[in-house]
């Protein structure tokens, strides 16, 4: 592959970005994934999704690897720019329901005419109350599994205010696998007019700008195990989620910074 | 413009990265810039280079802001890699010198045919010794004026082991409108063999992976004035420094990571 033409997309999902690669018959490495993500010497990016075919040979499948070259779990910001992506380049409809491979199994997505795209996230099971320690603050939260962990604290101090730099002090016995802490004020929550400002601390990561399976969280945490819409503003930006019989439902936009080329000689040095 | 399609590069010169754009009609503002830098929602980089033709209209000249916002002096990495773009764009030549506009006056630049670029950075003046304190030790150095103003350090403690998330402290009344600290293990000084291993802070940005002419100012303070060439290796790689009677030379890599489009639409909200 290193001497042929890679076409790739830059985008991102509130401000968590990717580089597409549509270019399919190009293997997806982690050396590659690194060195695209590389915000210095590559494109730049929180990860990279390749358009692979579905293996029963009828969709597509988001092939997915964070920057750090790991392989990654279901991502909402990374799979609206996805099916947003698809539909642009006519392999899907833009108000038609695709069914789009994840390594968590298959996922609906609608890409909306108004440029947001509407993704299906599965159910958040609501869990056993937890702490967060975040400097001298102690919050009590709700554990929610939305198929990877999180620790919801819905909080009366302004989630401005936390200092989120180093890490929220959790019971590691609770989360042996980590956990991604989610802090929310609730600021309306008056019928079906649900609104909540959110910070989140993402496991091996750091605070980042938007998390989509955090927001889903949070959002059932809200909600009690009832069904309804929230809005969840991050410093990404805003999301909406919908609470329903068949599973959380994130929208939220996607937007296309640019469309390009890898230049054929810094691909032969990533993948050497 | 905000119809138009624009054309970007993006590369770097030793993990120095830029937007270079070739459309020259396009007006480089303080909110572009800013747009396409960030790291999350635009392309992400140090600094755009917009190709401008030069006011005489023999030549180009380098429209270079930060990712600030802010214009920016002089900048042998980027000068690099505009020079780079400059040969494979057609508009100049391989092993030709070329005469490139800055706002620091024309510089001089040679791409040569294994891919490094020689560019001149003008004379280094040598100044008075101050002191750079880090932490709770305190380093003497030396003065330098490379047009920006410089403190170079030449120290017996590990350039790797110094703690440079925090500016090093420094004589404010010696240095008013702020200082670029350079600190250099010197491996080998021993006749035209000469290595030297360097970190640098940059006001107002912090520990950068590489600072072309923070390079000039240390390998003139190791010359203590004299002419002869200088190995400088940066966290972003290495560059040669020729100190001569037409002062400062620098020699280094300039990549190109991809080539393409900016999105419509994207521009156009960047640009509102």
């Amino acid at each position: 592959m290193s001497g042929s033409r890679v076409r790739f997309l830059k985008g991102h999902g509130t401000g968590n970005d990717f580089v597409v690669l549509p270019d399919h018959e190009l293997e997806l490495t982690a050396e590659l994934a690194r060195a695209l993500c590389d915000r210095r010497t590559g494109l730049g990016a929180d990860g990279v999704l390749r358009v692979a075919p579905s293996a029963d040979g009828d969709g597509w499948y988001m092939d997915h690897r964070n920057a750090d070259g790991s392989t990654a779990e279901m991502c909402g910001n990374g799979l609206r720019l996805f099916a947003r992506y698809l539909v642009d380049s006519g392999r899907a409809s833009a108000g038609s329901e695709q069914r789009i491979g994840t390594r968590s199994g298959l996922r609906r997505a609608v890409v909306g005419s108004d440029g947001s795209v509407r993704v299906e996230m599965g159910p958040a099971r609501l869990g056993p109350a937890s702490v967060a320690v975040v400097g001298d603050d102690s919050f009590t939260g709700t554990a929610v599994s939305m198929g990877n962990p999180h620790l919801v604290c819905l909080i009366e101090v302004p989630v401005a205010s936390l200092d989120l730099h180093r890490p929220p002090v959790v019971d590691a016995a609770s989360f042996p696998e980590g956990v991604n802490v989610e802090f929310g004020n609730v600021g309306v929550l008056d019928g079906a007019d649900r609104q909540v400002t959110m910070r989140v601390h993402e496991r091996g990561v750091g605070e980042t700008q938007a998390c989509g399976t955090g927001a889903c969280a949070l959002a059932a945490t809200v909600l009690g195990g009832a069904h309804g819409i929230v809005a969840v503003d991050q410093p990404g930006g805003r999301v909406l989620v919908d609470v329903a019989d068949d599973g959380c439902w994130l929208t939220g936009p996607a937007v296309v910074v640019a469309t390009g080329e890898l230049d054929p000689a810094w691909l032969s040095a990533a993948l050497s």
